[in-house]
């Protein structure tokens, strides 16, 4: 956890905003879900391996004197993202809701994880999400909207959207040997394929139970994420000697985003995983050049609604990796004048407040500087630093551009 | 705890929108601090009552096995309010902030308080501070600033400025027969004045050790209430047979706030304690008069920095009660259309996105609605109830008013 200092608070505030535009031109309503849910919630075996890192909350009143085991002493925890509080929402406010709802999430999550460089116990997701559409309307949404977020930052050149689909997935894992309960963490081993490689991927597979040919899986999804283009056209990937599998509606999906989005970069790669349990269908990843990570993921998650409502409800979501776009997105400085009023110590508060007031009154901003008799260069520097643009005396009263 | 549905989310971000822009205007700069504080710090008598309503963070990695006592089972907690995170920033980072340091903070905080009506455990405040100034500059910028927040927000007639000392109020006690030790607890009587009056307060100073006199006290405090500018005028409160005592600042401070805003209402209240214990020198308080009740607070508080930082720094803060006047705003339209694009069952999606686009292009925000084949009225209130200002129909096209 971390402190944010003005000038970063200012792109945060700044990026934040420019999200929440775009996203309400897609009429996307905001809410919001408080910090805190019932442990219980958080148990459910939604969330993967975020569900062992939550900060858990000590029951209030507990007796002083009297020793408890530590999974009795808590009862609430903070929540680690915001797809498990929306779904609870959803179910609670159903009737107040649109039968299609678009909900868009700002705000923290946390989780308890071992400090490292680029992780944070605390940061910012910003989510949007569409319940009750079961149809293909609520992925293209998601990813043209997405899509058009990033390119309102300035980012439409970095990024690509990589699709797959975890029915996909499975049928390609079915093919290598695998079914049911072994799927999972076939999946596990699959998703390393960046990071160790297909020979070593191969390796964990058959030691999970895979037949020696599995390798022949491999090369096709690494084929086809090579030219993902003629396995969307063909609707399907072929496993040589194995037959082929179904792309479901991915196809369709990317036909739709390009027509209405003939720039963007999209492309299949069918090794795109994406951790958490719950996804059912197709799923997505945005990819930054730069930093060659994700900056965004989602997907469809058919059954998590339901589990609190009774019923089915459909449901896919896209959330944005805040805390790492803020240190992507272009550097831009505020519109107007941001001045820096100079007063000496013991200057007259009602004379300073008052040349104040009158240089707000023409639109500025404007901070209120304690200056030495003589300022000196490292002194404007500083004020630069902080953002500010211009300077004027409150003896004097002219602005003057800062470094001009 | 509770959640917020879109149409009180759109005001509770118009209004930080609004009041972020008029501390802008001043100056402040928007700093984040993290929810979560180390226990120590959260439990070090600045915070009165509000210490015993932490919610406190299960230390990780305890061992499932071994009973602990409660207080030794958290080690973190959530933070009660944005004050005590302020002065640890600011002693944090001292050396990358200006030496006279105007910060603006938003966030959540928690107080696990028994539920009642307009109390909640989660709720958002907007503090300003000013560190590093021991002027009186301090205590008038905070006030203008806030006082043109609330006017910003339409309510400059609704609010009425209350000011008073610390200095006069343990004062006020001397001459009441109170000193040292004894103040805090003949403070929190005295605050009690309009709930239980002025009998029942002088039966409770007297039994904290008050001379039968004490009456004649209340007596002052409470002219001095009905005629602050008398008592603002003489720079002294006189208390009959018991001498008098000094008002300090406030008839400086509150002149220069008078000169700069000459349509403020702003009075002496010598019965203002305000219940934090950290308060130092000049107090106040913002009253609205549909509520009756205080809609932001603060004062002087130039110990409490000192206490991180091994020497004194001088602050002064002032508070806003978000939730209290998010019920209290006038509410006002969004500007611009925000239009439905309704669309049957099986609609084509590209058809149906490439509308939403073309419509997006003319500058509205779109939210797609699932029409039934024949809309009833009922399903266009819904419709108005959203926030939606305008209908399309995506066989159709041409956009016509709802409700028109």
């Amino acid at each position: 956890m971390r402190d944010v200092l003005p000038v970063e608070k200012q792109t945060r505030e700044r990026v934040l905003t420019q999200l929440r535009a775009t996203y309400r031109r897609f009429g996307f309503a905001e809410i919001e879900t408080p910090a805190i849910e019932p442990l219980s919630r958080l148990r459910s075996n939604q969330g993967g391996e975020n569900e062992s890192m939550l900060f858990e909350i000590l029951r209030r009143g507990l007796p002083p004197e009297e020793p408890v085991l530590p999974a009795d002493a808590a009862d609430l925890a903070l929540r680690y993202d915001l797809t498990v509080p929306l779904t609870r929402y959803y179910a609670s406010h159903q009737a107040e809701l649109p039968e299609v709802f678009r909900a868009l999430q700002t705000g923290s999550v946390w989780r308890a994880e071992r400090p490292q460089k680029g992780r944070f116990r605390q940061f910012t997701q910003v989510d949007i999400d569409i319940l009750g559409e079961s149809s293909i309307l609520a992925e293209v949404d998601l990813l043209v909207a997405t899509l058009t977020a990033f390119a309102d930052l300035g980012m439409a050149d970095d990024v690509t959207l990589l699709v797959n689909d975890r029915r996909t997935l499975t049928e390609l894992l079915g093919a290598a040997g695998f079914s049911g309960d072994a799927v999972p963490d076939a999946l596990i081993a699959l998703d390393k394929l960046d990071k160790i490689g297909a020979d070593a991927v191969a390796a964990e597979l058959v030691a999970l139970g895979a037949p020696d040919n599995v390798r022949g899986v491999l090369d096709a999804v690494l084929a086809a994420r090579d030219d993902g283009q003629a396995a969307l056209a063909a609707g399907e990937l072929s496993v040589p000697g194995l037959g082929s599998v179904s792309l479901h509606d991915l196809p369709e999906i990317v036909g739709a985003v390009r027509t209405l989005l003939p720039h963007a970069r999209v492309t299949l790669d069918p090794s795109l995983v994406r951790g958490m349990g719950y996804y059912t269908g197709p799923i997505f990843e945005v990819k930054h050049a730069k930093v060659g990570s994700s900056v965004a993921g989602g997907g469809r998650y058919d059954g998590v609604v339901g589990k609190w409502l009774g019923r089915d409800v459909p449901a896919a979501g896209f959330s944005i990796g805040f805390e790492r776009i803020i240190d992507l997105v272009a550097p831009e400085p505020a519109a107007g004048q941001r001045i820096g009023l100079l007063y000496p110590e013991g200057v007259d508060v009602t004379e300073l407040l008052g040349a104040r007031a009158r240089l707000q009154a023409e639109g500025a901003d404007v901070t209120l500087v304690r200056a030495p008799r003589k300022p000196s260069a490292t002194f404007f520097a500083g004020l630069v630093e902080q953002g500010l643009t211009h300077v004027a005396d409150v003896t004097q009263g002219h602005v003057r551009p800062l470094g001009g």
